[in-house]
């Protein structure tokens, strides 16, 4: 028995193969059963003969019923069909949203208020590219290290921003920082290579090479960053670090360490991976010159990202390798694509091309510089007795220090109370016991620079609070 | 000794650093030597003296030099400096891009003429996407499995299209096919479980399931898909299939296969990913219910893309995991973020959303459609005593037979000669010896309509050549 709307805008022989096909699941037809004869079929619910031929392909196209010439067709051995599942759609979330508490002012570091949709040359260059795109003859995977023409421009770019000194064969474009260690870790077995990084040091990086397999060494910080003479006792070694701008403490490490790091590196096979996550954004002194501006030997492997310069969103980063490393990348990578859409590549291409993206680094220096500049007087006006701001003039953070030692779970909680989030740095210690409870990460690329007086005085008052509650050392 | 440009875009003080770190480095201060005390040089060159401090100030910053309070500005131990390196840029390429000879017709894979770029649907989404950027307070890093509004929209579409049943909570976006495999490498060891394909299969999938640790099992294929005998051997086992449309040969993997698989996978502890590349592109018939949509017990992954819907430019794919799979998921990615940008993911929302993309894959499907009938027409008309074309009816390729057995080489070469390019399926083959030589990859994604008959007729002039010649079997 079967029904039709005629009016429906699925055609007859849709609603026909869907019936049927129905039907069959359901063990209406029997295994080897024969399904009435087109003709019979048509002349019964007055359809054309091909309506029902359709049908009957359809299903003998998915193998439900299989024809066999001048005696009709015979439905096939389907008795394992699981019915009861074939009409149920899973109907409830897994997985619903953690409530996160409402924030007024949330200092996480990472996100950014002024990006790259904040310029209309950004805007414009899209665009241009999408019709580029257009106007191709065809759209083809791109080549795995990314399109010629943007890594040309971005060699260019970072010879006279940063001092790097690379051909564009040598860049190789990724999804971001996290998918840059992924090519790494695949160039770089566990089993061979030890991985060691600043300690504290970037807890992202820690887990995705945990991940990978390897297992981090911690290498102490000093006052001027990474401790040469622990990293000295490495060979054989991978060694991550943050010379320009160190993340998260903020100190920038002096020219004579960074000598004797690649003197070491050279010596001891190992390679020194700089991550120069922030460089551009360095308030009132020069951009500090990167760590492999000056590596004579070829042992640092340049990481950088567009995250925090154009926008996290975009999904962009890159590596400049060695260029003895690049015959085993190309040899790993020969049958990879680039996870960098085209469209967005070409967009760079232009927005570089155009010195649009100077200008863009630019306002953003500007714009940031505001908020660096406004929180640091702030807290020398007003809490200089109190709390102290390190790391500053660059990137897009402070770390706070409490002086009457306040720790870590007080201030937290007394923050959440004022709706407002700061973050604890023990997630960037690997030895998580060693942080200080007094410290904490005072991110302010995702706050608006009008809220940012508002956003200062609550947490004034909040550690003001904490002095008045007398809490004692958690 | 300095030389100033008074006219210079760049900054006296910046002049003054760059001549004096370049004298460090080179060795004209040598250890502990001090520096001409400010106010001397200032009175020296004209100089006004913060100019001055403003350069030494730098060089402090950067470790060159220490200055000690009363006493003025001494140079640090720089004696590691690989001087002469600091000034050699590289100057050649390591990896000149291989001429290849000037094509006038490439039968390649995977190509596309027509794509979203020709929809001015996509522009716009893209547009508005890029607006819904700019108009955020800030941009974030988005949640490693996707926007939710994207997941939302795809699950809706999946179910109607393809029968997939499946939460939003279920999708997770990745950027291409490559990066769900590297998913799922992490989710399931190489150690722990056996890899398992179809055999012809796409070489893509075997090649990086190696290089993340599998050793793939060839299961061979039947006329009508895969061998479920073989398959049902194997235990704890991922199969790897394209039960819709088998890549490369094309055929659609029967009911009673497809339910015999899904039994064989509940009792042996086995998932299926069931690679569904193509779906969309279905020509004469309906398209074939996805695996996915009648496995009652959540075996079956789910293996989408956008790379042939949309364009392979944009790198955006999906994984459809069976919900007892999410809690590991979230363990091991809870640091990922997601590897597409967020504008895309925007973009794309609104396109389903708008139902413009349906109205995209109508008119790709009727674009391709008429490129497929008129190979077909053609080659039933002209050479179907030579060749015979297989696979039909789906995608964006055919398999060519030729009957008279002339080998891969010679026609490879009389194509050459000819500037075309078709394809040997022996890639594809694990075991490449068991590859007929008499079969060929014929991909028409990337040829435009207007230049078909030209290029089939080159097709049929290169193989009619070869009968002249009547080469040997190679």
């Amino acid at each position: 028995m079967f029904y039709f709307e005629r009016e429906s805008k699925s055609p007859l022989y849709q609603q026909l193969y869907e019936q049927l096909r129905q039907q069959i699941t359901e063990g209406l037809f029997p295994k080897g059963s024969k399904l009435p004869p087109t003709r019979e079929l048509a002349a019964e619910y007055h359809l054309s003969r091909n309506t029902v031929i359709q049908a009957y392909q359809q299903l003998e196209i998915e193998g439900y019923i299989r024809g066999t010439v001048g005696s009709g067709y015979y439905v096939e051995d389907l008795s394992l069909f699981p019915c009861s599942y074939c009409r149920t759609q899973p109907k409830e979330p897994l997985f619903p949203k953690a409530e996160k508490g409402e924030m007024l002012y949330d200092f996480y570091y990472g996100n950014l208020d002024y990006n790259c949709y904040q310029s209309k040359a950004w805007r414009r260059c899209l665009l241009d590219a999408c019709d580029w795109m257009a106007a191709q003859k065809t759209v083809a995977y791109s080549e795995p290290e990314g399109l010629p023409a943007l890594r040309h421009e971005l060699a260019g770019y970072l010879h006279v921003s940063r001092g790097v000194r690379c051909l564009a064969d040598q860049i190789i474009l990724t999804g971001g920082h996290q998918h840059s260690l992924s090519v790494l870790a695949r160039l770089f077995s566990g089993e061979n290579w030890k991985f060691a990084m600043e300690e504290p040091g970037y807890n992202g990086t820690r887990i995705v090479m945990q991940q990978y397999g390897f297992s981090p060494v911690s290498v102490p910080l000093e006052q001027d960053g990474i401790s040469v003479a622990k990293a000295e006792r490495l060979s054989h070694a991978l060694l991550y670090i943050t010379p320009s701008h160190q993340f998260p403490m903020g100190s920038v490490l002096p020219i004579a360490k960074r000598l004797e790091l690649l003197q070491w590196a050279a010596k001891s096979d190992s390679y020194i991976l700089e991550d120069d996550y922030d460089s551009e954004l360095r308030y009132h002194s020069l951009p500090i010159p990167s760590l492999q501006s000056i590596d004579g030997n070829e042992r640092t492997i340049y990481m950088g990202t567009f995250s925090k310069s154009l926008s996290p969103d975009l999904r962009i980063a890159y590596l400049i390798l060695p260029r003895p490393l690049l015959g085993i990348y190309h040899t790993i990578f020969s049958h990879a694509n680039c996870s960098v859409p085209s469209l967005l590549q070409y967009a760079l291409a232009q927005f570089f091309h155009s010195g649009e993206y100077q200008k863009h680094i630019n306002a953003m220096r500007t714009h940031y510089q505001k908020k660096h500049d406004y929180i640091l007087n702030y807290f020398k006006e007003n809490l200089w007795d109190r709390a102290i701001l390190s790391g500053a003039d660059a990137g897009l953070h402070f770390i706070m220090t409490l002086q009457n030692g306040f720790g870590n779970a007080a201030l937290t909680e007394e923050f959440e109370k004022n709706k407002l989030r700061i973050y604890s740095l023990s997630p960037f210690w690997n030895h998580q016991s060693s942080c200080p409870v007094n410290q904490f990460l005072l991110g302010y690329g995702s706050i608006p620079l009008v809220e940012l007086p508002l956003a200062v005085s609550a947490v004034r008052a909040a550690i003001e609070q904490l002095d008045r509650n007398d809490a004692p050392l958690r």
